[in-house]
């Protein structure tokens, strides 16, 4: 495997004791029970090579076995395996305990030394949390207890983890590693939370050009986003429920980055099943500069869903085993260059994120 | 004046002791002799409102009055006006003398306490230089005396205000500031250089956008940059001669970010008559993710090259004068932010420079 | 005036007996009382030079005496200027009864020979037509006496000029020209319809390329169209009811070119208030080639709303009275190229339609 | 294989009598004496599915066996295979006698009742033509016995095909079957030719959109198109005698659409070796509108230069075999719209080509 995409492979962070890559094993939950069809998908689609992905078979069939099923939102259950479809029907608290098992297994069955828990579903539909969730003393395994079904499910894999001493990392919108007291469980327990959305095309755009135009002290008038996608992620998201955290993630840059004027921004995300694996934007900027002249630039962003978020797991992975063996407990602000929405820091400007990075791995 | 693009006007900076620009005077030395056109034609192509142009009539005509003929290349001398064509006859040292006599006749009339001069002739051919200019030690008045008329010009404009204690910043691909003669005689004389090369667009992109392609650890396989001109600098750079210089200092930015692998880029400048002022540029990077996934990410760049450079001269103008006052003499490397190619540094990340430049001001 | 934008003036058509541009006279129908402000609005965002404007100005004086109040829809009655919100009370037929007295007065003060009528107001919202409206016998003038307010503002316009005997060009979305009890009564007025709503821009690209990916049997997958619009047709358009015709329109384009196997497509509509006049649309056509090597065109297309379609309305007038001349009747499908979504034939194809157009002209 | 892509597939011309493509033989020449790879570097860079490659497995074993070596031309000879080496050292004559050989052993062998010659190479370097070539009444087998060997080398295999009775069809931007005498014994032997230089991509999009501008009388101001290609046409296509005639014949359409005002054009092509077959263009097209307002238009186009071109070469080959059918002999300018220069007609505006052809094929 070359190291391209992956930043814990740079010669810059060579002399890190980082987990070495040849001992992962990966493990998982899976909801649809399709797991082993997505890298034939990739290679259809012209991401992945042909003779990788026939070379990588074993790989792929000791993954299958290993897998458990995932918790379905009661709404997808027909969309889901049958072994999914029964944990549907668990109350979270149940639903917490079975994960756990799951994990206890995994580590048993391949004698891992270390581990780290990765939330890569697709968008979940929008759940309110009470109050209760914010109070850092809070037990999440208590306040399970009289919680109804109607709970975020990505944080019940985040307690799952937190409750077995494993880094969570969350790389979707859902709320995870924000909430209070999952946050204060991390910090009594020693686990680094990670999070939360990964960062991989439009949005890492946005946080790379958007402090050129504060430096050159350029108005920003307007900032229009235009996402094309075509696979599962992208069909969810065609619920408004599921978008509405992502593209206030998504939209969230710019301003933070650019300050308090008024920016008209835009951010839509459309369903292309042609393109599938192939995220396609468009971005139009609109600045003024001196003396009123009116300027633009656009850019078209071509770039494999998968291909782009696979090393960033990796990476997080590794930077989360790395901060716990350093003691690190509770959210990591280091890892916001990775992050649309990072933990603990309103800094969106990936540059001054990348400083802290820099700063923390020399740490 | 809006201070849109001034980066010396943001609030963050607000608190430094800038020159004031209500109290700046503009005065130069003109070729052509058609400045007083120059507004005029932006009006005409819609980069400064018609009105402005109008209302600063009595401003553009007393700056008619003061203007200084400039020193042509002997092989341009039919596109200067009369008072110009007189001056490329004269031998190098003769020349500085006159540039000088100008400098001072300027300071005079004016009563102006301090003052800046700005390079920002048009891209000149390139001349070599003897290599008793490579020496910090010595006096470039006297390697003047023994300098045939084959000699940068940008030079000329550099070693007049150098001796006459003034702040030179070079604007254009020209050698300038990075001559070591150059740098010693500052040096003694407690005068600050800037430079070379003003970055304004599409080099402005590239040092912005190169270090995230570093962080993200992807791989860059090829960066096509294709520039369209229709000023008067787009039609001198049909000239190869003087585009040599401009193109390297373009193409450097990318390799410098991106080390040591070969990346496949291209530079191109074509004239383009009809687009006037307005520089359109196109950029097609085509880089490798992980596993060997093959993505693609263009831009496109419209902006004014006169309204996107006048802020800048400004900025460096005062970060010029703030430089001489705090006793800084020689190669202002805190400059870097605004240059293609910037004296005294290898960094051509654009974020690094200006943390650089941050610190500096920072004091 | 320099004849570019408008095909009237081509050599190929100078034997033509067009009404001379330089007899044109305009007088019209404003609602928000502002007309005279459009001129220097287009100046200031640099689509008209300023000089133009200020040599105009005796012209716009002129206009504005001769304007009459416009009707507006009852819902945007705070909107109007005094004079048409008396109108926005009159019952339909009276309404029609003020316009051709309006047309009468316009006729008489300039001793006008010739006149035709078009529609160029914002969109409308969408509303129905009872059945009766789809007799061709039925006589507008008795339908109206029965109606209710809620009817289409385009229509009551086209009644008025098929009444005075005028021939009506639709600029807009309404559904004006395409019903039959109007072009019945026009069939027997001698008086020719023109329509409907202007292809200036995204939509003209569509009606040229599509014909492309037909004549070389590729198969588009996707067209995802954006557009982003700044002028008060882009503030109305973010009215879903006003949007939905136009977007049809601009829709219906591919489908209808490229046949039956179904064709993923979407035309958005963004209102983008810096923008202003520069209409600017990307589009990604995403299709797949010989043995299912899968393909991308995208294209940019950046225009003045108004500089495109002033033309067009110029170039239709001199076509409808030509048509009138000529002895035409009813809807002249010749003038589909110029209209998104013609009325009398389902030719989409604006090559195929420019041959029409010429075998016409050719008589 | 599924049609997409072939124009003779379309329902629109299922009626006529068509050469079955399941009974196509595919024979050649081959200079480098690696024909066989090119399958497989396809399917690396993602243009075919691996699956389709290995299903072909056969077929391209087949055609290796039939393969006879090309003619190099004497300055590449160190990059030919050995077989074809010893071809350049033939006489015009000889060399012309051996490709006539080899035809008839394919015919024999394959006991094929009909075939038609695609002249596809890389783009050779420019030669010039003796005046007796411009005389239709010339034999080219005679006038070879003059020839020194610097004579164009699609020529050569255009005369071998013509002598063997052969439509020849050239997709190249050679002079072939665009020369008097070979034109004359194409009218005599009662043969077909066609050409020159396939219209797959860049070209097609000008001769598709030049028309628009035409159309609504807007004046294109620029016209600049940047093309990269990384294959071994693009690695040639560095060396500026191969190249000059080709840009020429991308350049030219604009003009011949746009007639006679002078437009600003400029065609390159840059050789980026990691787009392998997929060819990029950008194209940007200032044009001015109504009144003076100066618009643009840019596109993007991004295609596999072999999907593109292959189905071409496919019904320009049942094209020729029908032309022959219907006895045309000599140029068959209804292909127009498969060219980039057109022999027999000045017509560049792609859909009065298509419209020649359908009528063509209306028969």
């Amino acid at each position: 495997m070359p190291p391209v995409g992956l930043l814990t492979e740079s010669p810059e962070y060579a002399e890190l004791p980082w987990a070495k890559l040849s001992g992962f094993q990966v493990s998982g939950w899976d909801i649809a029970g399709n797991a082993h069809r997505a890298a034939e998908d990739l290679a259809r689609v012209g991401v992945l090579p042909r003779d990788l992905v026939d070379l990588c078979g074993d790989l792929r069939d000791r993954l299958e076995l290993s897998m458990a099923p995932g918790i379905p939102d009661r709404l997808d259950v027909e969309l889901a395996q049958e072994a999914s479809r029964d944990r549907a029907l668990l109350k979270p608290a149940q639903a917490v305990e079975a994960l756990r098992q799951d994990i206890r297994q995994w580590q048993r069955e391949s004698n891992l030394r270390r581990a780290a828990v990765v939330h890569l579903a697709t968008a979940e539909r929008c759940k309110s949390l009470s109050d209760a969730w914010q109070d850092e003393a809070a037990d999440p395994l208590e306040l399970l207890q009289e919680q109804s079904q109607e709970i975020s499910l990505g944080l019940l894999y985040g307690i799952a983890a937190v409750a077995e001493g494993l880094p969570f990392i969350n790389f979707t919108p859902a709320v995870g590693p924000g909430v209070p007291a999952l946050q204060g469980m991390a910090r009594r327990k020693g686990v680094p939370l990670l999070g939360n959305d990964g960062k991989t095309g439009e949005t890492l755009m946005k946080s790379v050009l958007a402090p050129m135009f504060r430096d050159r002290a350029l108005r920003v008038m307007a900032w229009q986003g235009y996402n094309m996608l075509g696979n599962k992620d992208g069909a969810a998201l065609v619920e408004p429920e599921r978008r509405t955290e992502k593209l206030a993630n998504k939209d969230a840059v710019i301003q933070n980055v650019l300050g308090d004027a008024p920016i008209h921004t835009k951010v839509g995300i459309d369903f292309v099943p042609s393109l599938h694996d192939w995220k396609t934007a468009w971005d139009f900027i609109h600045f003024e500069g001196f003396l009123g002249a009116r300027m633009s630039l656009q850019f078209t962003w071509q770039g494999s869903d998968s291909a782009l978020a696979a090393p960033l797991v990796l990476d997080l992975a590794r930077i989360a085993l790395l901060a716990q063996d350093r003691g690190h407990a509770g959210p990591l602000t280091a890892a916001a260059p990775f992050f649309k929405n990072p933990i603990g820091t309103q800094e969106a400007d990936f540059h001054r994120q990348m400083t802290a990075l820099r700063s923390w791995l020399a740490g």
